[in-house]
């Protein structure tokens, strides 16, 4: 921790911050400028909040030096976190990039839910998405099937041997969605709900986390702390767009550095959703394609088998045609960059890996 | 609801989206023009999502051209929503602006909570805050006193007679807090936890809605909205800074016009925060000042005993004496410009509100 | 400066690091911790780049210390500056706020601009504002008079006493409007049209410089730096709001924290333009009361004789009794607060400045 | 155009609204609802201002159906643009994307210089960029050698063969610009700088327009359609990173997301400037990457010879191994997902332009 002190500051209210953060366990270093000093504090921030550090009398502004995630961050883990499934599904590091796919939520009719899971699987995706609990914006929407939800997203799993991930939303849902989910998706409005981060630390579940429409790539990570800082570290990262001036043409704008620069400070497994990111479905295969490019562990995007009369999201759905043509673009992207040659690509992304 | 239609779009993709549009009820004029075809329906878009409307083939754009919040909104409800207390202290309207005091969490030592809430009685505040549960971006810093905090919080009260707000965070905590609290706050994290706006929808308790940093007015409303379609009109809205590109000198942009915003299109209380919305001491007098002439109907601010030990936002926190100094010069201001000649401001008001 | 090294950073790098900036006349303090070893390097800034730095191989990061204007800021420049004009009108410190009115664009008809300047003068205000050279965004909208505007905007000035504020928007304009204005204004879109503020800080009018709409506080600041550098002291610092997430209801977010953070790092005169700010007539009025109660040294705002037929903006411009009603509150409220009763006051006023 | 009056909106204000479109030229439907009234215009919006409609009593709200960019827009240009070069390079529609790469300006000794040249020649780039006239934040930093800057590139140019790309500031500077560049590039901070627009329409010289860190994509194409609307079609869009509340790890987000937007709504080619667009040298491989992927006809990006010690912008430069072995990557990847086999892959790339 650095702290300028102002101009003006006298040497008792040097003496304080220095006192205050030696009693913390910091080692101090003054460096006394013909302008101003500042306080060069080595140790360990989690024992302090700067906040109060920035409240005494004669602080300019105080900065950090270390970066607050220790649990989530590369730092103290250096490998890249590999998520496995029953399956043998794996999600992060050099593994294949995985496809989570299917309709925002899941509704009335199973059949629909059946036709777009076997299409899933036709095309080789790994993940069967749908949401049965559904956080809608005005209270006049459609707010989800809810247990029903989750028996049909069960079913359509064990016929196609796709695995499920759905959205929780509410500390007291846990304990029903752990009987039917294999990940456990927290919403990107939900981003900072602590309440249910805690307790979803206390799962074993993997969990892939949205990122907050307007939540600061340290902050994401600071909410992945929370889950494993509770005892969970199966935590997925999923980008989704964030929140900006321009909506004219997409809902959000999908931020895809994010995805390197995740990589480079996190161990964690990164992946991407070019439907809610974007909120258009011609962006979905562009958008999709660039992100595993840019080294995406995997992508969710929205299938309906009726977009037009999808209960939500329909303009950002791909009917399973479209899903079909996109999907197959995909997977020859991915298998020709990436997995055909399995030997000069691990190499290379060794190599890679390495230089970071 | 208006749709445009693409420029290429064929009279059978036309047929299809009018006919979807009456067979909901919609009444449909059709407005072809040389380059392109729009149709308005009239009728009430709470029937459909528009992202249906939006996905139908041929559609360019879906436009609404009513305000989907039907009972936070001015339009059926032209009357300012006053909110009343058991001890005649009133929020919004015409009444005089309340001010709500406090530290930011609820701390060990029951005497320093005391002393802030003996000052603020002093001052003429209304309201005692303090948070009891701490939503913290770091899982390393302080999470709060929990049940302990209200019970300081509700002692204080009985002391001073201040009537008591407080955060909550999570559904299943919604019983105790209201055995202890007066106004349940939800925090701008949670402004779109959906599952926590429902179940405050079935209490009656006033919930005071914080806006959250990347949600836009609408959405604010909507989420409003939420708590009063489940049962709950005692609503009361707060400003406390949006999430912009700037965050060199303020944590967040304070929103003021959002105060004569929501004051025209909503008849709810719109009470400000300037300890939150700017992250700085020195603002909280200029920003609060400027609330209240826009048209505030109350400030929230920060007080702590000892703000160079305070277990969470020291940097925007008063100290006492500071907080006396600034809420004298509030209190002139409220004062001097409404409430000193009671008989001509509230003609004014009344005349200014009905420009409106 | 800053530097912080990664932990990975090995001897040769740190050295090579404090070598170059020993050599650019810093003094160095190495701070080593066990993670990693920090740099803190008291000297010039402005002597080199930060990127430079940034970019030596084993450096994290760099972070200055010290603000980096130094004409505009107030540590270099404690008291407050005035602008003072021929006429005896004098903007900044402690003096009464200006208001400075007009339409947005000068028009064809003479007759409308000295309706609006007679009603101007006839209210108190002190400029005239109008654009006869106007940035549009669109090439299709009127890209006004030109200098025809010019001679009207003087016309109006003669017989009024008014002084005028005009938009100058290339460097070949500035002697033609040198001819004509007692205030260059610079757009917001022009900002950072590095070539026009030095073409400008070689002139000695005074110049209004517009924030603009993505400019931080720090870069608006160092824009007026440019001006400065170039040798023209005369700049007045113009707060127009910002672009945000939220442009529903207003077309950008006016930043009012902006005023005071601007009057504690400054000591340039501060004006907020609640029209372009806000978008919307009706948030004049709440928008500029706030402005003023938080410090602002004048407001400027649109008035046009016949806003139904104005070539631009017409949806944000006052009619003539609109700006009476409105300018007759705001100068009640700046009378009221500040300028009765002089004497108090100042005293006041001087007692607040001593604070900051 | 859509004007959508208030509920209140009394006859004779739906009828002066009528009349004045009807006056300019639309064709008029009512649409009259229970609550409000919709006027449906069909017609040239370009005529009016829609601030105008606006602005007359009983309007609630104007919404455009048809893109104002009539030049720039795809609708009335369905063909790709492709600029051509006298040495046979291509930019735009199926051709091969191109890369332009050098320093950020160009600096006192031209040996470096010759040397990013000659390496980028080998590599196979196309264009050599660098700045001459430099846009700098601060008025302490470096501004540019200006016209020795300029022949340094043309003398670069001669001796390599690639064409040279710099940055205009100032309309003053055209003529000068002209001897030297083969592409005129405007800055991100003048992309709404008129005067600069609508000069350069004059010329024939591609212009190469970097979209403003706060403009919207409809602002883009609105500033393209300046330069056009004067007489100049050669323009090339350049996304470089818009301004977000998030710039810890990158300075700018880079909306990759406009480059298939901007190709389905323009005919233009949009070229991809990771540099500037993350700040970060680790970020320019997968980001350049990604973007091409996404459909960019081309990449920028900074070479400098000695990164440590370059003037401005060192920390986003690569030295000239690393962008070597970048560069590698990114022809390997153009090669491979494009133009092997050139067969198969124009007419793949042909289907999916029939597609959009």
């Amino acid at each position: 921790m650095i702290v300028v002190m102002e101009p003006k500051a006298t040497e008792s209210q040097i003496e304080k911050v220095s006192n205050y953060l030696q009693q913390h366990g910091f080692k101090i270093n003054l460096n006394r400028g013909e302008v101003l000093t500042v306080i060069a504090a080595i140790g360990d921030k989690r024992m302090i909040s700067t906040a109060t550090v920035n409240s005494f009398e004669g602080v300019h502004e105080v900065k950090l030096i270390q970066e607050p995630y220790k649990l989530s961050g590369r730092q103290s883990h250096p490998e890249d976190t590999i998520i496995k499934f029953d399956n043998g599904v794996k999600i992060g590091g050099l593994e294949k990039p995985v496809l989570m796919v299917g309709p925002c939520s899941v509704e009335k009719e199973f059949e629909g839910l059946l036709e777009v899971a076997t299409a899933a699987k036709e095309m080789g995706c790994e993940f069967l998405r749908g949401g049965a609990f559904k956080p809608r914006t005005s209270p006049y929407d459609f707010q989800g099937l809810e247990e029903k939800g989750l028996e049909y997203l069960k079913e359509a799993s064990k016929r196609t041997g796709l695995l499920v991930v759905t959205e929780v939303m509410d500390t007291i849902d846990i304990p029903l969605l752990n009987k039917y989910a294999d990940v456990l998706q927290v919403g990107a409005r939900n981003m900072q709900n602590f309440k249910l981060l805690k307790a979803l630390g206390h799962t074993k579940k993997p969990v892939m986390l949205k990122r907050g429409p307007a939540a600061s790539i340290r902050e994401f990570l600071l909410a992945a702390e929370h889950i494993m800082f509770n005892g969970n570290p199966n935590v997925i990262l999923c980008e989704r767009g964030i929140r900006t001036f321009d909506s004219d043409f997409t809902r959000n704008t999908l931020d895809l550095a994010a995805i390197p620069v995740l990589r480079k400070y996190s161990h964690l497994p990164v992946v991407v959703d070019p439907s809610h990111g974007t909120g258009k479905r011609y962006l979905i295969e562009p958008m999709g394609k660039a992100a595993l490019v840019a080294g995406a562990h995997g992508l969710m995007y929205e299938v309906h088998h009726d977009p037009d009369h999808a209960s939500s999201d329909g303009a950002q759905s791909l009917s399973i045609p479209q899903f079909k043509e996109i999907t197959r673009n995909i997977n020859k992207l991915i298998g020709r960059i990436d997995y055909d040659n399995k030997a000069s690509h691990r190499e290379e992304k060794l190599k890679e890996a390495k230089r970071k």
